[in-house]
């Protein structure tokens, strides 16, 4: 029946309607960390992700837009290079610069303390989370008396004089390719407990002790438990070997506390070939 | 009559009563200038000066305690290294170690962004303000289209490419002995304009520029003026030219705008001898 077949069609041709062409965009990120719940969306307060894909849907008018990050930051953790992608309307797209681009999520994003300092367009199989090689984490002590005042919610204040150069010897054994069960959240998703740290150091300048953490990607809280762990060899509480038969043990309960996430901050993300070029 | 030379002498000695003994204090302060009215007691908002001595203030017991300052701060200027100077009473001073009052100060300006780093007992004729021989201060420009995140209340934006070198250069004239007028608040209460200005340096690094001014005192809004005025020079709208000649004009309206309190930190003041040691 002629009819019959014409509502078919015009079903058909509802149903197969393709999705509009995208863009996906990069995006390079800082935050202060301190007002949000974290990276990822939650049910109890606000995220930076949802600050971001509101921004971003804003611009379209109201579509519903997603983005993936490189690294999914805790509650109160900081980002000065954090990077994600989302993927925009392609007409939309082509009549936006870079500059563009950045300037009208940055204005969206007013006044959080959100910003994207960075902006470029990307093939549609890059991928910011599973594209990236490598994440770098600084996690910073304020080591003195007076609980910080300029640096609040940027710092761990710790009170006791912390010895940096034990901190750096200590945190040598634990570069490399290790089982790092010891160190990683009972919460943690990953598959395996195996990464490879390419880098731990501690360095101190005045009041400031700093750790420097890279890998291609961390397990939940490793950053924040090694930094934890170093701070106890730090005043003396641990010798250097406490750290690596903590990690040698494979048990979360002998590896020291898990520091406060003030001091955090994912500093950089690398990509095969950088997308901001 | 003795009963009227009786009552004279009572009177006499109520008159004669020594104040008590104090003893005068240096503390070293940080603090946060954002929400604060500035550094002197105001009566719309709340002080750093009212912070502190309303916390020497409970130490005592509710005693009046009076500050004096290295460096009258405006609303929203930040400091390092501000250094002040307190009198407390003898017994309760002889109690208390340099540790135990910075920790007692420390405890009662809580919640306050406002720390005490260091406290010293120092000679009852030594003077925060009039014993300083050399003020150091610190503006930054973060130097980038996006707003700051991270850096939210510490620095001035300014959106358009600064160059850091031009402005380094048109500073080298203001160093020395000059009338200052050009550069100087309509509010300034010296009584002269003239000051040496002993360092003036303009730096980079990365999206921050950085200018370094030191003197043995400055004018009210001295650095915020000379700040607002190389910017115009890194900017490109002004010559290194146009900075000397508004020096030279000693007019006020010839030089640049004031900078925002924002960027500016004072970051130290010295004293012929360190009375932190």
């Amino acid at each position: 029946m002629p009819s019959c077949a014409g509502i078919r069609s015009r079903q058909a041709t509802v149903l197969a309607e393709p999705p509009p062409a995208t863009q996906r965009w990069a995006v390079r990120i800082e935050y202060d960390g301190t007002a949000f719940v974290g990276w990822q969306r939650q049910t109890n307060g606000l995220s930076v992700q949802s600050v971001l894909e509101q921004a971003a849907s804003r611009l379209t008018g109201g579509r519903t837009v997603q983005s993936v990050v490189a690294g999914r930051t805790d509650a109160g953790v900081h980002a000065a290079g954090q990077v994600a992608h989302l993927d925009l309307p392609d007409a939309m797209s082509r009549r936006l610069s870079v500059a563009g681009l950045r300037d009208a999520l940055n204005f969206h994003m007013k006044p959080n303390l959100v910003v994207v300092t960075q902006a470029a367009r990307v093939a549609a199989d890059w991928n910011a989370r599973f594209s990236a090689i490598r994440r770098c984490y600084r996690y910073r002590i304020l080591n003195r008396a007076a609980r910080p005042a300029l640096a609040a919610g940027q710092v761990w204040h710790v009170r006791r004089p912390l010895d940096a150069e034990a901190m750096h010897e200590a945190a040598r054994p634990l570069i490399g390719r290790h089982d790092f069960t010891s160190f990683r959240a009972a919460s943690c998703q990953a598959n395996s407990p195996w990464r490879t740290l390419d880098r731990l150091e501690v360095t101190r300048d005045g009041e400031v002790v700093t750790i420097a953490a890279e890998a291609r990607s961390f397990l939940h809280h490793q950053v924040r438990n090694l930094a934890g762990t170093l701070k106890l060899v730090g005043e003396g509480s641990w010798q250097a070997a406490g750290v690596t038969e903590a990690l040698a043990a494979r048990d979360r309960a002998r590896a020291g506390p898990t520091a406060p996430p003030d001091g955090l901050c994912l500093v950089a993300v690398g990509y095969p070939e950088d997308p901001f070029g």
